[in-house]
């Protein structure tokens, strides 16, 4: 097939994402370290994170190798797999695992940069820390667009079997970075969350020293954790988010016009299309962040806004643009799909604001049931939590509704062709939501960036005033975060979605390969790859009364639970040991807490390393175990209801987990900033409680669902043909 | 139709049953109550508890008198629905409501009893207070045998439409009985957690007093909770089970045997005789639980265990017998469905125990956790929680395939004649499950009837040798009701799935109703009624694919977590202000911790009344009204995808929620009992946070949520009329 020159502004882009994320690094490391102090922590703080992820990634690359030789066996030894999935799937991995690494690295490298910044001035924090964030932001796209680049040349070249079998192969590297993608979340959110627990218990509860300071044995641990579980698990996170959603769509678009041979193309790369745009269009709007000298708060927060409201607003503009030049059927219908996705990330950004910001009710009343204790604190933020989830869920759900309409051209009766065109939509919108993930991703992991800059400035003894400063800094990313995480939240659900189609699509084709036929709603026997998904669904007898496709969703909501209790117990488990640790060490180490001894940094380091790199493999393999055994014994209809349950619960569980938590670490906040007491009160350590049961929430669990639904989506995908075997 | 004479035992066990509770609660009022101080406080607390009732049944008047004008405008303006709904209606919730009165007054006058028999011998207590609990057991399955008996005689005289019509008319009332329970469990649950949240966290915490001590001014608050939480809300909740089972099931009958006129009469009959047997089953467990004088725990134990467990085995070997007699259609595979009910049951109440008694890792863990602080005690028992999921939805999940599969003759291809047989399969395992629910409510009932006599003696002053005794048979009474937990988590889930089934019929006749045809698989235009479940699912596009069903799931999954969310947040709420209230009262009135000055019990009576009274309805009226306005935007597909959201996430949601609440219960007396420091150590305070968090857990929100699930499938099926209309 001739690629068509639009094609090209893809590694284009992508090359260009790089170039730039390449050059703020360099600026970045041409600021000064500062004190010999500083240069100091910030080096404990970098070996610790190396040494971490070095393991992490030994444990990741058996789990891959497995993998890869059971996908060639499928491949090569039985024929139920397209030849190209082994490889796919590995260079999925490697590619999230390198944007973890390179966002980490940079993270590691800012840290006390920004501290010797902030020694002067806000606006100077800001921009090392920013700069910072946005290489990791643009590297995460740049290899994203990379990799879907190449694979899209090559596998257009050799593989026979046209766009249907070529995206789906695609998809495979998909499973490969959410397999990364979920060591990395899970293994860096037991680490960060084993420290972080342990240093506030022991730290802020009992020995009343404050955050981050060097008296605490487990202050390194902690700062390692914000940048492995943050930075690197959120880099990873991310890199499989927006692979995913692009990957998805384009597949969907090559079975919507599948009747159509170069529409079929067009709809293909389209989603690509939009990507690349979006990588200009985040430049353009991370150089729209720019400060004066002795810039406020105010005027930083503005600039800030600016960039992402500005990089959204254009990216909607040259949808309409990208779709009208490519000459798409029904091009208008698909943009205003995207305006769609937009708008509800925005609303579920300002609703997640709403829930877990202390300018509002909800957490303030959080913050208020500190006054009779932590129970009732944890009471209400479980309660605040849950109610969270209605307006996401419900906007999503409008989303769906709208973007299927939008791109369908308002079709209301579900036949074949409308319903095909419809997901297209859908997953288009997800992919709008995604494309300034440049510039989203850089206001996102800038806070943990930040917030490592001021462990640095705490533990070098800099001073109030250069706290004080990274403090506001983190707190400027949390404001400006909201809309980046509604657009991460909504585009996880309209992916995951997309990717259930994309299952049907991979089992067609593995039916196609082994010469099944499937008898449609006619009655005719056909060739399974021409089956309309309602044929599909009644051949299968997917229906919601089948029992196994309810138990299949009975199964596919507890997995969700099951992994965050996995997840939840690690993070209990390994903060008890540093509690331990840490109350030893107190004990034993004389002088520690009059600051005379010097603490054992060392073994806290390592009680995080062993916790995660033992604990994360359970839930992990779980995630990959489970979709197969419910294939292998329940089939197709089975898997289908797995994958809707999992989605429905899980989407609705992981709001829940990260609004409880962000709601409790904010009302701790309120009270610290002298509310109900203030410091060292007793609401303030009723909201350290809180606070601290919300850490393992919002930091492990919650956001390691998000990839769970999506890889166990991925992993159906990729083992469709043994499903099919099996049904 | 002529009733078949085997008909007439239904009547006739209800009679019994009805009368067997008169005869225990007459020989309970025979007992003494005690000296002045204890039927002082009884009296207190019968009052509080029955004010109370008055002040909820109000409410729950004029919310049945709205819905009653709703139907009947239905059915007499509209003719969308059979013109005795509005009745049926009416008698589900006046039943329901009258089981859960019954069962409270017996409590209130059993109490003091129990202390008093106490003070004697710990058998003495157990005989007073289980016979007690079995009053409440008795009446509920009473009410449940007669309300069916009545409609199904009178509506078998008058509805000209058939058995399909007439059971689905009596699910009617099963709606009335569910919204009559969902009042009861949600008002009485904000009640007594209110008060036992704000008792503990001032009493136990801050004041360092005992449970239910006299100088607590929310004691009598705390013990009237139990009765109108605990007994009236439980009794209004397990009628609702007990009846939604057997209704559905009749229900499923009529529609898996439609092509055959006798052996459908006999297929909506069987549930029925399964449930008479099983009461007079009951009874004789009942009779079997004697003790000798001066009986140890041990033999208590024996004798309990007996008592329930030859019932469960009796009715086994019973319904061998039942669907033998009735000569039904493969009752030899009917029969194996009831064995696998039943089996689950016992495997979901094992590892409830495993998970949640003290005597297994996981509730020591959160003990030991203790040790760290109350975050840990609270991480590990959310963790503990959401992975004890994992067994109950599997067994679940089996439970479902082989009762469907050994009802329909192991046809492991889910066409239409074989899927109607297995989904009856399913409603009759859950019939099993609660066919001998006169004795399992009877060891569950007496718990908090123990736990109120322990509460009475303490008042009362009575010393410790009483208290220990009550104390154990609390004890007793929670190792026993291990497996009653087990049959009754399991049947609500096989219930409701049961009643996903009903909701197409029920459809259906509507569609049958005015005159809607379908257009079959085949091609043909049919009447709605004649049209099989693969048909009806084709025609309203009920596949998963379909972005109704998608978003229908999502609304489903969201409405358990919102429902949950906003019953914590009423408990906290109002834990809050009872926690003002006692610390007031503490401050101002002078002498009352030395014993000197008495409590204003009434303030805080009155705070709990209020609370519960105003937070019930929110909560309630959303459950009935999501299923309305998810009809009348996304239709029939909307609602399917609602019910399966619903069930898959709500039921994981109640098993995690209950199984926490109950962990941290069994912590806390671990440490209670001596370990980690005993009482009063710092990790008894830990372990109380989590048993304070834990109350509304599994005493408010998991409960509620079993009825949620169902409340939503029966106003589904109820409102199916106007779902018609709009699709």
């Amino acid at each position: 097939m001739n690629i068509p020159i639009a094609f090209w502004l893809v590694p284009i882009a992508s090359v260009v994402a790089l170039g730039m994320a390449y050059s703020f690094f360099r600026s970045m490391m041409k600021a000064e370290e500062g004190t010999p102090r500083m240069i100091e922590i910030a080096g404990h703080v970098r070996r610790g994170a190396m040494a971490y992820l070095k393991q992490q990634y030994k444990v990741v690359l058996i789990v891959f190798i497995i993998l890869a030789i059971i996908f060639s066996v499928m491949a090569y030894g039985f024929g139920v797999q397209n030849p190209w999935v082994p490889f796919a799937f590995l260079t999925g991995g490697f590619f999230s695992g390198l944007a973890g690494f390179f966002g980490m690295k940079t993270a590691t490298y800012a840290s006390a940069r920004t501290a010797n910044a902030a020694r002067k001035s806000l606006d100077g924090g800001l921009k090392i820390a920013f700069r910072s964030g946005a290489v990791m932001g643009l590297t995460v796209v740049g290899l994203g667009l990379l990799d879907i680049a190449v694979w899209f040349i090559i596998l257009n070249y050799f593989d026979p079997d046209g766009l249907i079998s070529i995206t789906t192969t695609m998809l495979t590297f998909g499973m490969g970075a959410s397999t990364q993608a979920l060591f990395a979340r899970v293994g860096g959110g037991i680490y960060t969350k084993a420290a972080d627990v342990g240093a506030d218990i022991v730290g802020k509860v009992e020995a009343d020293i404050p955050e981050d300071d060097p008296r605490n044995p487990a202050t390194i641990a902690d700062n390692v954790g914000d940048n492995v579980g943050d930075v690197a698990g959120m880099g990873a996170d991310l890199y499989e988010s927006y692979c995913g959603s692009i990957l998805s769509t384009a597949a969907l678009g090559a079975v919507a016009f599948a009747a159509t041979g170069e529409m079929q193309l067009k709809a293909v790369i389209a989603p690509m299309l939009i990507a690349a745009v979006g990588v200009f269009l985040s430049i353009f709007g991370i150089y729209l962040v720019r400060t004066k000298e002795g810039a406020t708060m105010r005027d930083l927060l503005h600039s800030l806004s600016l960039g992402t409201n500005v990089s959204a607003v254009l990216i909607a503009a040259a949808t309409f643009g990208i779709l009208y030049l490519l000459q798409i059927d029904n091009w208008l219908g698909l943009s205003f799909s995207v305006i769609t996705g937009l708008a509800a990330g925005v609303i579920i950004g300002q609703a997640t604001e709403y829930y877990t910001s202390h300018s509002y009710k909800p957490t303030q009343k959080i913050s208020e049931a500190g006054l009779t204790g932590s129970a009732t604190v944890i009471i209400k933020g479980i309660g605040t939590g849950m109610m969270s989830t209605c307006i996401p869920v419900v906007t999503i759900g409008v989303a769906i509704m709208l973007s299927y309409l939008c791109a369908n051209g308002f079709v209301m009766d579900m036949n074949a062709s409308a319903l095909s065109q419809g997901l297209y939509g859908i997953g288009i919108a997800a992919v709008g939501m995604l494309s300034t993930l440049g510039i989203t991703l850089a206001t996102d992991a800038y806070g943990p960036i930040a917030d490592n800059a001021g462990g640095n400035a705490e533990m070098s003894e800099l001073g109030e005033e250069v706290r004080h400063r990274t403090d506001a800094l983190d707190a400027l990313g949390n404001t400006t975060a909201a809309t980046g995480k509604g657009f991460a939240i909504g585009s996880a659900a309209l992916t995951a979605l997309a990717l259930l189609a994309s299952y049907i699509e991979e089992v067609k084709i593995a039916m196609h390969r082994s010469g099944d036929i499937i008898v449609n709603l006619a009655g005719e026997e056909i060739d399974a790859i021409n089956a309309t998904i309602p044929d599909f669904m009644n051949y299968f007898q997917v229906n919601l009364m089948n029992p196994r496709v309810l138990v299949g969703a009975f199964i596919g909501a507890m997995a969700a639970f099951l992994f965050c209790g996995l997840t939840m117990e690690a993070v209990g488990r390994a903060a008890q040991k540093m509690v331990e640790e840490v109350r030893r060490q107190f004990r034993e180490i004389k002088g520690i807490l009059e600051g005379t001894g010097t603490p054992d940094y060392g073994s806290c380091v390592e009680i995080s390393t062993r916790a995660a790199q033992h604990e994360m493999i359970v839930p992990s393999l779980l995630a990959i175990a489970i979709p197969i055994v419910v294939g292998c014994v329940l089939g197709i209809a089975g898997v289908l209801g797995l994958l809707v349950g999992g989605l429905s619960s899980g989407f609705t569980l992981a709001v829940f987990m990260a609004n409880a938590g962000g709601a409790w670490d904010n009302a701790k906040k309120m009270v610290e900033e002298g509310n109900f007491g203030g410091k060292g009160s007793f609401a303030h350590k009723a909201t350290i409680v809180g606070d601290t049961v919300g850490d393992p929430f919002k930091d492990t669990s919650g956001p390691s669902l998000n990839i769970l639904i999506k890889l166990m989506s991925m992993v159906s995908i990729v083992m469709a043909g043994l499903t099919v075997i099996f049904s």
